[in-house]
């Protein structure tokens, strides 16, 4: 039995309550400043607002005013916060932390730094730690695992990533149940790029759901485009786990199996489609008010340090229809216009 | 403008007519001996019987006994039979083919010798004109493209492949529409092994669907599961096309992109689910009386390959955790019991 204390209690820090408390860990989820209502929701219903069953028996709720407390004894720590969050993270939790306890975090996300390098989360915080002259082995979650499917003890495999096997072993021995699967790596930078780059294609997958909708009426599904450009991501997906040094079978895979999931579980797929039937990106997000476009900024994020590594040479734009397309889009307004012929090849 | 003659007037062969003739070739719609009724409804209504709209005016219609009069002056042939009818094309279609004239198959699949290796269609019948003593340019289609789609103009991506580049840039030239969109390569076992290899895995997801109807109710359609199938299923695809000494992006994302829309637009999903459910295999069946089960052939024989592989020690058991059980599925009638655990990896 360990004693885990999740900071961030948003709907996939804490869906991780599920499988740590039902493995009979101690477990305490922590809200951040933003999270103060739902904490209060919890302490009362011992139910999470968003989700349909409550919390396993025994999980403690902490404001973020109590995380002193709530850190008190922690075997390790688990980082829930959003993209938007990092920073915070790394000014508020990290110094908090006890030297030595690990992280484990679900942050799903890369940074482009002004050169056009995509630096990992736990890269950017290990520099932090380095500033505070900290030592906090750090751990990261990626793969397809949506966070109502855990709720729901759907069958998940996931992989953790980290620099210190033995680590891994105890955060895996800690977390995974019946449903809950978990492979570990030590390779960082490719898992984490692995589950981040497949922000735009999960995106660029839905626009073609939109397109249909628009040319055939609202109640087309079709597939063939979806798989067409689902393919292309992948290949573009390769070429940039290959940009990251991080090209492995593993990785790729993790990639795929993560941008399948958010084709379908996540909030990319509506904004893609309101995009694909032809409304302005402003419209879009108009219409999705509240939603979190925390995958559309890691997109961009990609999309730019890509932009800068086909100027100094490195990589090439034809590689890149897609993810370049959903640039424009993103960033300058562009209609959605699929370049189809831009995924052919000629290969004698 | 050529002359294109299309054999086989199933769904996929009765599709391609929609972009050949709309590009203004001269197209020839000749069934075989099973298709009597689809040619003459055709010819009464200009409608394939399972296709919601017309074919484009000006297609001609064919049985079999005329097949050599719908032969004459082809400038090439589209062969579109199912894998059940391959052994009768060579028997029948090949030796009244003109020398030289080249064959586009769109049957999916691969056989499996005595020896245990895996052949494409294309092998097959290269030995068969090889015992007459006869020259055809010998092409395929592969990726992902459902018939019904093709017919509803959705946009797909296709890639031919063949021996000879400037036959395939004929074809493409003829074939390729604003929605039909192809790629060319001379990497003939690539492309056919990789849309075959991706029926065990399509089953696969599909079993997860049905797995989660069985235990939290009909309603239910969660994705983490089919994504973790769909990320081993990528990986052990990439295995299969290495064994196929195939393994390259282009081919490994071809068959992604076909594993996609199998996974939601073919057959092979209805049946997934019944056993996910907890059918047998032989009530699955019964209740998809009708039902083309060409899928479950191709998988076995993969699976068939891949064992004698693994007893030679050329692959190994635990890198193919998914295709095995789907084979005890299939061959054994073993109960649907996905090995989760088998996915999980360490890497260090």
């Amino acid at each position: 039995m360990a004693v885990i204390t999740i900071v961030g209690s948003g709907m996939m820090g804490s869906a991780l309550a599920f499988p740590a408390r039902e493995n009979g860990n101690e477990v305490r989820l922590v809200g951040t400043h933003l999270d103060r209502e739902i904490i209060d929701a919890c302490i009362a219903t011992n139910q999470h607002p968003k989700f349909e069953r409550p919390f396993p028996a025994g999980v403690k709720y902490y404001q973020i005013e109590s995380l002193d407390e709530a850190l008190e004894g922690a075997d390790f720590v688990i980082g829930g916060v959003s993209s938007f969050g990092v920073e915070w993270f790394g000014d508020k939790v990290l110094p908090a932390m006890k030297e030595g306890t690990p992280l484990l975090t679900v942050t799903k996300g890369l940074i482009d730094t002004p050169e056009g390098r995509l630096i990992t989360y736990p890269d950017y915080w290990r520099g932090r730690l380095h500033e505070m002259g900290k030592q906090i082995p750090l751990n990261a979650i990626g793969g397809p695992c949506t966070s109502y499917e855990l709720v729901a003890h759907d069958q998940s495999h996931v992989s953790f990533c980290g620099e210190d096997m033995e680590v891994l072993k105890f955060l895996k021995s800690a977390m995974e149940t019946d449903y809950y699967h978990v492979s570990i790596t030590g390779d960082i930078t490719g898992i984490e790029s692995a589950v981040a780059l497949k922000n735009g294609y999960a995106l660029g997958v839905a626009l073609t759901i939109g397109l249909n909708q628009k040319t055939f009426g609202d109640d087309t599904l079709h597939y063939n485009s979806q798989a067409a450009v689902f393919g292309q991501a992948t290949k573009e997906m390769s070429r940039l786990l290959k940009f990251q040094n991080a090209d492995t079978l593993n990785n790729l895979c993790v990639g795929v199996g993560d941008l399948y999931v958010t084709v379908y579980g996540g909030r990319t797929r509506l904004i893609g489609i309101l995009l694909g039937k032809g409304l302005s990106l402003e419209a879009a997000k108009k219409e999705l008010r509240g939603v979190t476009l925390e995958s559309l900024v890691v997109a961009e994020r990609v999309a730019r340090a890509v932009r800068k590594a086909i100027d100094r040479g490195e990589l090439r734009a034809a590689d890149f229809p897609v993810l370049l397309h959903i640039d424009e889009i993103l960033t300058k307004g562009a209609e959605v216009r699929i370049p189809w012929e831009a995924f052919t090849y000629l290969e004698s």
